[in-house]
């Protein structure tokens, strides 16, 4: 039985999503609770490998349950062995041959930037706070030269190994990317790409925030685009401003 | 020079508002951090003298500095040793006579409940989750009795001593009570009174919850408040979804 589950996490306490022996991941975790529920071991898939420290409000993740599991049981069981760190907010049967990576279409990203003086006490986890005034005019120029069908290579940080073999394309389609202004000092940056390289979306924010302080113009970051070398990149952004918000099939 | 600040902060790891020798206070560390900066002494005057684990966004204290302190180098200064646990929002000179907890009018508390099956993880620390459905319609018959003036002997958790002698009035004056349905599960009560006495809005909330759940009735509520008498009273509802919202002067 094919499972396809929705699940959102603080990723505070978490070295990223992916599992891996002798750290603490969310996908660890959730492997380890659904193994005790459904009596088996499994093996999970994932539409983002969110780094370490890094939130989701709509991560997507896929695994094989023994045919006749209760999904509805096993969706509490999870969530209350693993709320509120990690909700459970949906447990579906899926398609034999649906996989959360590889069936995904595309990912948005939403970056929380909270600007004004003084700090927030309940945006500690969940928004990069800067003191300094932020031009939003300046964050939008930055942003606007990445959307299209671009080399990403400046905003990746690893080297170019894709699923253990080195040179893969870092080439992605970016749909949209654009910033917003709550109010109360609260900018929210949404960006949707078919895929992602890695820390891609925080090297982004990095160099757009620098537009925004004045310290990089708009037509750094296309120079920096067209360089395709990591040479350059910009500071990412700290982990714990970004979520990965929503994965369309 | 009479001070005046608004203060908000994360309550999860204080025991309260009020400084107390010994244990780890909002007014303790605020009144230390003062200290350091103004470089003496400091007596701090607060509108709510909020419990463990309560939040606030909008907490309001006075306290007196010396003649020509640079106030906007103390906020600066406090959110730097404070934030983001603690964040100053606003400091501003005073009326020599004002005092945060006399000269309130009025004051408004915000508490949040999360009534969905699956928790949120950025809400953990600051909602009461209810999975079992409440009943939007009997949360708020069940608010609508405590409008008006009342005597809340029976939604007052201490025994009647007010600063220090036993007798103290435990009247008061209820402007608005009301809840609100945000969506995605979230419900919203907002109480604003002339003052609160101990632990009075948690147990509003959690005789009004029972309301909602449907082992309680509004008319049981008014009975509740007809007793004046602590024995019936309510379970409160947990610290961490309440909030020290706004303080009228």
């Amino acid at each position: 039985l094919r499972v396809r589950a929705v699940v959102a996490y603080d990723g505070s306490r978490f070295r990223g999503f992916w599992p891996n022996a002798g750290v603490r991941t969310v996908g660890g975790v959730l492997a380890e609770a659904i193994a005790r529920v459904v009596g088996e071991p499994v093996e999970l898939s994932c539409a983002g490998r969110t780094d370490t420290g890094v939130h989701a409000s709509g991560q997507v993740i896929s695994f094989d349950a023994p045919a006749g599991a209760d999904l509805a049981r096993l969706r509490k069981a999870l969530n209350s062995m693993l709320g509120p760190e990690v909700a459970v907010r949906q447990v579906d049967e899926a398609d034999p041959q649906f996989d959360a990576r590889f069936a995904a279409k595309t990912r948005a990203y939403r970056y929380t930037v909270l600007n004004r003086p003084e700090p927030d006490p309940f945006l500690a986890a969940t928004a990069w706070h800067i003191s300094d005034p932020l031009d939003l005019r300046a964050l939008k120029a930055g942003a606007d030269p990445l959307i299209g069908e671009h080399d990403f290579s400046s905003f990746c940080r690893r080297p170019k190994v894709v699923d253990g073999s080195p040179g893969g394309s870092l080439t992605r389609r970016v749909l949209d990317a654009g910033w917003v202004d709550l109010g109360d000092g609260l900018l929210r940056f949404d960006i949707e790409a078919t895929s992602f390289c890695h820390q891609m979306v925080r090297s982004i924010v990095g160099a757009v925030v620098e537009c925004g302080r004045g310290t990089r113009t708009p037509a750094d970051v296309m120079a920096l685009l067209r360089a395709k070398d990591r040479a350059g990149a910009p500071t990412p952004a700290p982990p714990h401003g970004l979520n990965l918000w929503h994965v369309t099939y």
